[in-house]
């Protein structure tokens, strides 16, 4: 399913530094697990063991996501939805849920 | 759901030089997507552009869960199956399945 | 997690009656296909074809799912938004979509 | 991802009359749930409880995959791998996993 252009560039309203910064580590812990990964293959390290690490970093990717969509939401989908043009907007948003789900 | 402590250190048969680099390769661009979003957030791109890689991350983790699942399969269950005690092996690989469906 | 008790009785908006029978006529779909597995496992059917038709219904269920989300975020969500109290249906969106990736 | 023909008409040992029948009322139970639905959406319940029942129903169906797919490891799979043919098994087995992650 081939996801149309976003409408937009940047988001209604951008981020603080705060929520920057906070959300740049939580990627960077995320950043360090793939790491970790490529370790435990260099070191044949047991299967499952690896299974556990891949799924914890897709379980940290997906709060990530969520957190990304519900800021979402609640600015850009909002403010379109105020500005009396949210059909667009939700549909585009549901396109993503929908690629995210898979 | 706690996985118990799994039943070995190693895979039963270690990956060849060039699997493990195989390996390591698709690790390292999956590394660089998560350091794309880091700057993605950092220049304020818009959430679902955001949205769209995160879930791209997921389905290449995916990928390498799977064909280390299958690998899994081939080598340390099938062993474990052949020399007669492949039931504790077995729900160890479902335990993980479950979780990774999460 | 506990989803907290829904904020409201029932949607901002209710179907029209075309509506409700094409969602109707989808989970009666479905509910013949939950019956054609119940054949399947009196037939000592071939796990994995059992397996496909497991999946086939979670696709189905998946649709149908979007679509409530979609006419609950054009409709309920898009009501709260437009008169002032957004923040507690997005929140209630976000844990029920948390809940369905699981 | 279009499955390949499956490799057997049934499972290597078809389960016991318990076993099928304990398998078949909780196939009936989520036949009932999703009836259930249905009811729902004629009443016009609110989205987010429909939504929930629905994510109740694929947790259900996840279940019976999960059991539907041990008991396939630990019979057919293992009679091929034990008869030296485990190679294709594992590979089908791989296929309808990727189908049930969607």
């Amino acid at each position: 399913m081939e996801l149309k252009e976003s409408l937009h560039q940047h988001p209604s309203q951008p981020r603080s530094k705060n929520e920057k910064q906070a959300m740049v580590n939580r990627l960077k812990r995320i950043e360090g697990q793939v790491r970790g990964i490529q370790k435990m293959i260099e070191e044949d390290r047991y299967c499952v063991d690896v299974l556990v690490q891949i799924s914890a970093i897709n379980a940290a990717l997906n709060k990530v996501g969520f957190s990304v969509t519900e800021r979402h939401i609640k600015h850009c989908v909002s403010d379109a939805i105020l500005s009396g043009d949210g059909e667009e907007t939700i549909e585009e948003l549901m396109d993503v849920m929908k690629q995210f789900s898979k």
